[in-house]
């Protein structure tokens, strides 16, 4: 069993107005000295194999099917 | 100017849903061995300060007040 954490980010460039509102709201709530705040996605997969190359490729292939659009957005794996 | 990268997930036990389909579309897509999977959020904000204590206690009092619905999430904070 290998955990896999997979972080799906936004590219830098691609407009994210989910982050710009939080920034907003932060500030609202009192936080200066915020100058950027973006949103992404984490996705936590338990898979049931103990090798951990395949395990990398396969939450690769998982973001570029289903988890990430490799359009606007990046993704980075980390197993443990 | 320190980036803090906010992890936020569900807790052991609360009910996801969103998790439950992502598994469920990527067993459609011919994944198997997959037997869990939760989804949570990730916020990347820049802090204006060097001071990495008070970025932190900045950081985990943002997730007390917005980021994190404390119920049912957890947090962490990474620093770089």
């Amino acid at each position: 069993m290998i955990n896999a954490r997979v972080i799906v980010t936004l590219k830098n460039g691609v407009l994210d107005p989910q982050g710009k509102a939080i920034e907003g709201a932060l500030a609202g709530l009192g936080f200066d000295g915020i100058s950027g705040a973006r949103q992404g996605k984490v996705f936590d997969l338990k898979l049931d194999t103990d090798d951990h190359e395949k395990a990398r490729a396969d939450a690769a292939a998982m973001c570029e099917k289903l988890l990430a659009n490799m359009v606007i957005e990046d993704y980075t794996v980390e197993l443990s």
